[in-house]
């Protein structure tokens, strides 16, 4: 747990708690309140360059890419998605506590493989990234996989201090991208998210590029796979790709409008606090502790408009 | 993270493993290694008293009942299964990343409320109970929420030994005792399960009872419901409790016959080595660490007659 690194960190932490407790007095106690008392200045509007929409027949996906944490990808699926390329594909995976993963049925057949031009058929690995310039907003509680575990830019974040590296850390909605044997397999044009407990030891094996923002429910509620690893064994089991958008180039008026909250400010240190010491009158024995992916990063609709 | 008190655990389950790795030479590297190498008596079968099949119309649910863990509540479970005060009820919620539940959608309503009895309408919490005669394999990783987590009896649990009590771990598949804002307002009349990422958060909040065997899929798909909590506001989405019946009141040729890898043995000393490394081929990063609720206790069918 390397816990030598991570004292310190509790310390500046708690200070900097105290100091917003006093500076703003008494905290709003539960996740609730926080929301409740938060700020136009709270939320953000994520860039619609890095917004996807996977549109099913139940619904839309709505998919916030992370190109802080993996560019090469974030572009190479950007440029898919901008040809079309999953359009008409299928969800080819529903593995029970684990992924729901879409791409090409055929793409291990040279002869049916849909073509991935002008995108790029394999990468250059993005599982780590430098932690300088990276802003990180540090969860006191420690974790098991990772020295330092915390928030940036509004997704689920771990780093190593020694290493010097930051990566997406995999919590539930986490978008990665499936890859081979190789580091360098991977492209983005086979896409999987996590619907069950957090499989953190992915971290640092494969790309992590964004997360789902809503639409969760469409894909962890698709029906499991009987085949190994929950690949569906009959095609006609495989759920229809509508289509796959930028959220740019869909007319305003059929975006999808909505805010994340920020995770590098007070409020946002609060709501760590609320779900450290769950004050709802539910809760009898508040735990003072809280594992990163239990720490919801809230989404809301815009209301009215700009 | 109460590192200190992990410590001496760490060295001691080290050499408990190194050990095991002398005496039988390289183990298995791998999950299927391990299960590949075990032996009938690395297995155990469930007491068909703690037992419990929940009949849906998608199938059957296997649950086992962890007595050790929450005596009082099994008993009234078992007595409410064995009146039918489930047959006909309804699962009323089913929360995104959280839990499904069932029970009486009446239940609020003294008018149309079905009767408990013989069971008991409140029940004393079982939130914790005495570490002392619990066998318990630690796992050393540590964890975020509590002082030890570990495996006892073949389920995932955690303790503390400053306070000397130990609870079940609230895991994906964990069954749950469904209570209102007191600690005895929990009966076993509404239960739950976790269909999400481990919210830990809930343990010494309320009574854990067991963990489903089979079946996790016909949970953790079903459609979510509209309402606060994931409740279903339309009664016409609940989804029909055929049935629930202890499997000892099953005819045998009817029971579901299975067998749960052991977690007191050496074979699942192995199992958690090599998930902490996974060498699976695919991996490039071996972790070296796991977290509780990603240790797998494998269930699997009974082959052949005894």
């Amino acid at each position: 747990m390397r816990c030598p690194a991570v004292r310190p960190l509790l310390a500046i932490a708690l200070a900097v708690t105290l100091s917003i407790a006093v500076a703003e007095e008494a905290p709003p106690p539960t996740t609730a309140g926080v929301l409740a008392a938060s700020t136009p200045a709270d939320w953000r509007r994520p860039d619609p360059e890095n917004v996807l929409y996977l549109e099913l027949d139940s619904g839309r996906v709505v998919i916030e890419l992370a190109p802080q944490f993996a560019p090469l990808h974030a572009d190479n699926i950007r440029t898919l998605v901008r040809a079309g390329y999953f359009d008409g594909l299928k969800v080819i995976r529903s593995q029970e506590n684990y992924v729901v993963q879409w791409g090409d049925p055929h793409a291990d057949d040279p002869e049916k493989a849909r073509p991935l031009d002008p995108a790029k058929a394999t990468l250059p690995p993005e599982f780590t990234r430098p932690m300088r310039g990276l802003d990180f907003t540090v969860l006191v509680d420690g974790d098991v996989y990772a020295p330092e575990v915390g928030f940036s830019g509004g997704f689920h974040a771990a780093r190593d201090p020694e290493a010097g590296q930051a990566w997406l850390a995999h919590c539930y909605g986490v978008l990665g991208v499936a890859r081979g044997g190789t580091a360098d397999s991977g492209s983005g044009a086979g896409l999987y998210v996590v619907i069950g407990h957090a499989p953190r030891h992915l971290e640092r094996n494969i790309t992590a590029v964004g997360r789902v923002l809503r639409g969760m429910e469409l894909l962890s509620t698709l029906p499991r796979g009987s085949g190994p690893l929950g690949f569906y064994t009959d095609p006609a089991q495989q759920v229809p790709v509508k289509a796959m958008r930028v959220a740019a180039d869909v007319p305003e008026a059929e975006r999808s409008a909505l805010e994340v909250f920020r995770t590098d400010t007070a409020a946002f240190a609060q709501l760590m606090e609320a779900r450290r010491n769950r004050r709802e009158e539910w809760f009898l024995h508040p735990v003072g502790k809280v594992e990163l992916c239990n720490v919801p990063v809230p989404v809301r609709e815009v209301v009215g408009t700009e």
